[in-house]
């Protein structure tokens, strides 16, 4: 079975929102083992959308429209497919009676333009919407399936867990089987060299494999085809061990796992505690060991020293130090990580310092120049690189290698043990 | 002229990562007055590629490709459109002569799959790429024109404002008139009570007004179609005025302008230094405030104290004051406030502490409560709220609330002057 999915919505269409039901779609459609070739977006346009409806069904046996349901003049996906499937809209009394009630509860009048919204194809299905009044509506016609969803993320999301699965379970059949898929993540090492090492496994037709890179990592996909989990599961695990064997030393997680959230798991296994100091970075490395539910117990709190008199004055960086070599400097990112340890009474820290640019670069110490330093019982190791990029990316880079640089530190300590 | 978007790979169209890169091309080609009318993702498949690239063809002046430009085999963008306009890909000197400097600086051995990265449409233009490997390739054929850039957005962004908007200025010609838009941005007022405020000038024709919700914000584009800019500026002005008589009190800023620069310019203009302390935050406002270039002459630091014993011993909160009300109280954030604008001797500073969840909850204190204190010459002022979400969510509201309170408080203060 291959589906396709079409976006309904000028403002999705002009950028002015970034269409995140597509993706959930996509990873719908994949759970439920069905193909997805095509994705489009097409204005609140009747005729384009017409256009965009009959090119689907040409070439897909199952069309997912999102969007356009809603109660206005703009909103016509429901009159446009039942136009291009020579069907009739009719109304559903259960429908109507949750959009009277809908409105009656918030004691605001029914406009009359809301009433379309209970419209549903003749002989189809209706998707009831618990969280807004638009109904999602489903038909069949030639062994070709049609399926009409709200665009609020809040109204489809929950719609397609509890109607449009169960719909496309039924289709695909017992026996249509799933997609399971697992990503291993790997840091320290280019996607090209990635794709070099493991270019005999790439080819594999099941599983597959493949690789994207994302924010200074590799992503490799492992996916199969199986009636269930179960199956699968041997075969994932075959795939991983021989990408294991060969890139192990740079494999941080897997699926759900990220470089902060393994960084922590390192120090909880080791009973340490976690601390920093952050200049260039601007806290953005804290941010990131902080969005992982539970890690205060691990994480202990850090220093955004911006001036050069905070990094003295709580992080005991010497003024002979910032005097002699400079804010961004190895001593200074040495000091730093050493004052992070002590000010939070901290086993491991780490630190940022460097030029995060546009301005503030020099012939000596150009923008992108950042020094990176971690301590802990191994001592403190500190490591120097010139990022390219603008200031958002420069500071990306630096975050993603302190976390990979505490990663490989902490992982050499647990493996010596 | 009408254009068209087509991203290709795999990992979007699954939905494995979410396409910013095309909604930064639609708002780049309402900037230039190009109408666009679809949008679509095919996956990494030469055929299917090839099928919408010759449908694009059909109904569209202007093709833009995004991804499918990297070094491995899955990468075939320029070949599949090579292959669909029947002309050559040839070697280009200067775009393989940076990409063996790319490695080089790197220490890093040139993979043999690179080069194909060096491939451009004969008598196309080219792109030449400086934050990565790929350079952008365009090519005129028959009077229609293709454009392919690379995936990776901090690539494609720049590659688009430094070349493809040269080029698109120079197809439309100095008659077909631009799109000049203005984005009014407002915090503190939700969307529906600004569109119903608003709601006689959202009907109006020119300059058009549309409203949308972003992040705990809500922008406002004006935007008209004119000769030039210099035609455009009375009319945006107009509808701006028209929208601060309104709504003034809740507009922070203009275009570029953020509130986190807001807060930063207001800091500026009073002479102000200013500091913070974040527990449930993170660090999230401190990377906010330090993401603005030159943040440095204002932003001095920030101490994220997670553990209790942090916020005892650099921010002086008291163990009495933690005894009696908990780290998630009133009394706890006013004590950050001050103890952040002593710790860093600043004249202003901001403090939050809050449950962000998902555990740590409990009757009396429940996920996504957090109060958010402001220090500086108006004394300190604390604010509570509950907020609902995940904890990604209850965190960025948490930021948003507490740059909006400092944004408040720092105007009132130059109002009174």
């Amino acid at each position: 079975m291959t589906a396709e999915i079409i976006s309904v919505g000028t403002e999705i269409l002009l950028g002015q929102i970034v269409d995140t039901n597509a993706s959930f779609l996509a990873r719908t459609l994949a759970d439920c083992g069905i193909n997805l070739y095509f994705k489009s977006v097409v204005g609140d346009n009747p005729g384009r959308l017409a256009s965009a409806v009959r090119l689907a069904l040409s070439r897909s046996d199952l069309v997912i429209l999102g969007g356009g349901l809603g109660p206005t003049r703009d909103d016509l996906t429901k009159e446009t497919v039942a136009d291009v499937l020579g069907i009739r809209l009719v109304n559903n009394d259960e429908a109507e009676t949750r959009l009277r009630g809908f409105f009656k509860q918030r004691g605001i009048r029914l406009p009359e333009a809301n009433l379309k919204q209970a419209l549903v194809f003749e002989g189809g299905e209706v998707f009831q919407n618990a969280n807004g009044t638009a109904p999602g509506v489903a038909v069949e016609k030639d062994g070709q399936w049609i399926v009409c969803l709200p665009g609020p993320p809040g109204e489809l999301i929950p719609m397609v867990r509890d109607s449009l699965v169960p719909l496309l379970r039924r289709l695909t059949g017992p026996d249509g089987g799933i997609l399971v898929s697992r990503t291993v993540k790997l840091a320290g090492i280019g996607e090209s060299l990635v794709a070099e090492r493991l270019s005999h496994l790439m080819d594999n037709s099941d599983p597959t494999v493949a690789p994207y890179a994302k924010g200074g990592e590799v992503h490799l996909r492992i996916t199969t085809r199986a009636t269930d989990e179960k199956e699968a599961l041997p075969r994932l695990d075959g795939m991983d061990r021989q990408i294991s064997d060969l890139l192990g030393e740079h494999i941080f997680g897997r699926d759900d796992e990220t470089l902060e959230s393994a960084v922590l798991d390192l120090c909880r296994r080791s009973g340490f505690s976690l601390a920093g100091a952050e200049s260039c970075t601007g806290g953005e490395i804290s941010r990131r060991l902080t969005s992982i539910p539970g890690s205060s117990d691990v994480f202990l709190g850090c220093a955004v020293t911006y001036a050069n008199n905070a990094k003295t004055s709580l992080l005991g960086v010497r003024a002979e130090t910032l005097a002699a070599n400079g804010a961004v400097s190895e001593e200074t990112a040495r000091e730093m990580a050493l004052g992070a340890k002590q000010l939070f009474s901290a086993n491991t820290a780490y630190a940022t310092t460097g030029i995060a640019g546009p301005g503030g670069g020099t012939e000596e110490k150009q923008v992108g120049l950042v020094y990176m330093a971690v301590a802990g019982p191994w001592g403190v190791s500190v490591s120097k690189a010139r990022f390219r990029g603008g200031r958002e990316t420069i500071r990306a880079h630096a975050s993603q290698n302190t976390l990979y640089s505490l990663w490989t530190a902490l992982r050499s300590l647990n493996q010596e043990r």
